[in-house]
């Protein structure tokens, strides 16, 4: 005589089941997503079976079916109205790593849509949106009409999310903070792709940072949740790929959200230095292959070089800017970006050649420079950072400066100038290798 | 420039610690279980440590730091006053399993003092509590003071947890309880034994229940259960056994409060179902043993028979009765105990022997008759429940009772049948063995 029942499971049941190594059904992971970002679940059985999850996995059916749960949970953008097909990059975070303000540019500038939904700077990486705020005026909180407006005017707009899109990311990740439960590759993979496609995307090319630098330290837990996040695409319907990349040291020479500006405006008018402009080069050819725009790799990187030798991809920079409200002076003269005056050189304490950099310290410099977070809460100062100048293979005399920090005082720099010193590895001889920039594409088909 | 932090832990740490299958100190253990206690670690955090503790599992030492901590989470008795050694039973739970109320005046009619707090049915299983409660006007719910009295007086009480026992473990059970990590024997193990011990006895005997009506059915969950009881026990200054007993059939013939009861004065009377009471003799010996009033099991075997011979056991009980408000005139004439008086026989389908008995679905058809609880909050009829007549091995002719149910109305009885008829199994020919009823002793020395 038991009470027909309103809800179709029991939570106990499902967190019962993922502990004891099952598998979720569709309708299952649907419900606890919807009940979670209701707020009918409390946040102690979530809790649980996030916990269950992190330690027992999932299936590939589970991970597409969170990821669609979770991105159907809020609005998705419907950009079939623009003309071309809409592509995008991801990147899992690293140090220095500032390549979206070249490649939303440089890709529209080929003739595709670029509709970047970007996140902001946390723990020892830098955001997309830090960086572009200390462009003075840039607006990143565009209203969707206006993200429109944008796109159909220049091809790309960055914008971050709303609190529309994906609200159940959003609840779940605030949980997953503070209950250990964010290092599964399950649950990374949904969370950033139920945001990713909530896009209105076509396409996605990844790019998975592996290295001292990155989330993920061992190339195997890289390689692990890139596939993951390319099967869970495709089997959304989306065109995938990732690349698996360098970040055993900071991607070019800048560290800080002015800085790395300045050093993207290098890159679209053709210099910057090597690995910045090669991974930009081969992550919007990419783009270009997936977008239908170039029929191989090798083809879409041509046209890269082409666009930015143009000075196209530098002028769709600048009228994005300026279109979302950003100060063009600045771009024109990056000088007038804000930087702050007090630099400090750390010296190498020896001669040698550099062997290794650990890149999540130099990252952490910053943030404590004021240029990343430790709170979600905190501000970010667009005006400090380090400049890099030299780098694993480089040879360097004992004195001679590894890399400069810009702060406002030396009592600001002394914690930064420790970790940057400890950072550095210099041994009497050269490394057998320099890191190789891209380590493993992953991709079904031929490029 | 860090802020000097108030917390000697950070509550994330010590979730991801375990998640890695790391070790938690004692200080660690004890500032989780504190702050659960007090409310200043949310719920969400606590259930994502208790389910990675459910996956990764403890060591000795961090299960006896657990069970220390909620043990001191609230009072601790103090009977130091009392002449003579302190022992107590625990069993692990299952059907028909009334044991305590021959032990305790049984025990204490030997010398030793039996303070003894006892729980509620739930699920399946009875408990010591509404068995008692079946008793007209007996109180469970004595003040320390009261308790301390009656101790005094009869050498036995038996009472319910009050408010000031392990509200750590009151905590982390409800939570628990919604959030799938009951099942660890680790947890189990902090929860029973950080009650146990707050009654401030000297020395324990475990009754851990394997087969179809424990919490455990297979014997190696049991055994593994019993030793990680008695290793921390002993850790934590007690003498300890453990005895893995058999529950793949109901003990004794009576399963309901009042039945019970009237099941424990036939032993305590010398008679009783020969199970029930070799189990009884068999744990009380060991509580001899233990208390040192026998130097070996055998020895304290004798002397439970004895007493109760003696007609001294039934008077402690008698006595106790009277002592915790109980009609004692329902103890000299156990037909005045509530008993529901309609009867409806289960027949046997076929004639040949009992081969096995589902003995959780006996427990459950009692709890659906009203004699048990699904929720907490439900309340319990003391005069319903089951008379067993055929146990298994036993033979039995088609359409003979093979129990009798004892309850309110035909319509009252119509589910419980159908479970009943299904928890038996008749086979043409009698079973190899009949089930042994102590399958091990998990003690450390000589017996």
């Amino acid at each position: 005589m038991s009470q027909p029942s309103v809800s179709p499971f029991r939570v106990i049941d499902l967190i019962r089941k993922k502990r004891d190594g099952g598998t979720l059904s569709t309708a299952e992971i649907g419900y606890l997503v919807e009940g979670c970002t209701l707020g009918s679940i409390p946040d102690y059985q979530m809790a649980a079976w996030l916990m269950a999850v992190v330690l027992r996995g999932m299936t590939r059916e589970e991970t597409a079916a969170l990821t669609h749960s979770m991105l159907h949970s809020g609005e998705v953008l419907d950009l079939s109205f623009l003309p071309a097909k809409k592509v995008d990059k991801h990147s899992t975070g690293g140090v220095g790593d500032k390549t979206s303000l070249v490649l939303a540019p440089l890709v529209a500038a080929g003739g595709l849509y670029v509709p970047m939904i970007s996140g902001r700077g946390l723990g020892h990486t830098g955001g997309t949106l830090d960086k572009l705020e200390s462009i003075p005026g840039f607006r990143v909180d565009l209203s969707v009409p206006e993200f429109h407006r944008v796109l159909k005017a220049c091809g790309a707009s960055m914008i971050g999310q709303t609190e529309k899109v994906a609200p159940a990311d959003r609840k779940l990740y605030a949980l997953r903070d503070v209950t250990g439960t964010v290092e599964s590759p399950y649950l990374i993979c949904a969370s950033i792709m139920s945001k990713k496609l909530a896009e209105g995307t076509d396409a996605l090319v990844l790019d998975v940072k592996t290295g001292s630098g990155a989330f993920m330290k061992k190339e195997e837990d890289a390689v692990f949740l890139a596939e993951l996040m390319v099967e869970t695409g495709e089997l959304m319907g989306k065109q995938m790929v990732a690349l698996i990349t360098n970040m055993d040291q900071p991607l070019g020479r800048m560290v800080g959200n002015a800085l790395e500006v300045q050093e993207c405006i290098e890159v679209l008018h053709g210099g910057g230095p090597p690995d910045l402009r090669e991974l930009c080069l081969h992550l919007a050819a990419w783009m270009f292959h997936l977008g239908g725009v170039a029929k191989t790799v090798a083809e879409g990187k041509q046209l890269s070089g082409e666009i930015i030798a143009s000075g196209k991809a530098f002028e769709r920079f600048r009228q994005m800017v300026e279109l979302q409200g950003g100060d063009v002076s600045t771009i024109d003269d990056p000088s007038r970006l804000p930087s702050a005056d007090y630099r400090v050189d750390v010296g190498s304490p020896s001669t040698g050649y550099v062997s290794a950099i650990d890149c999540e310290q130099v990252g952490t410099a910053c943030v404590i420079l004021g240029g990343g977070r430790e709170k979600k809460e905190d501000s970010v100062d667009p005006a400090v950072g380090i400049v890099i100048h030299k780098k694993i293979g480089d040879k360097v005399a004992a004195g001679e400066p590894l890399c400069t920090i810009y702060c406002h005082s030396d009592a600001h720099a002394a914690h930064a100038r420790k970790l940057l010193e400890e950072s550095y590895t210099i041994a009497p001889t050269p490394p057998a290798h320099r890191p190789s920039l891209i380590h493993r594409v992953i991709h079904k088909g031929e490029h």
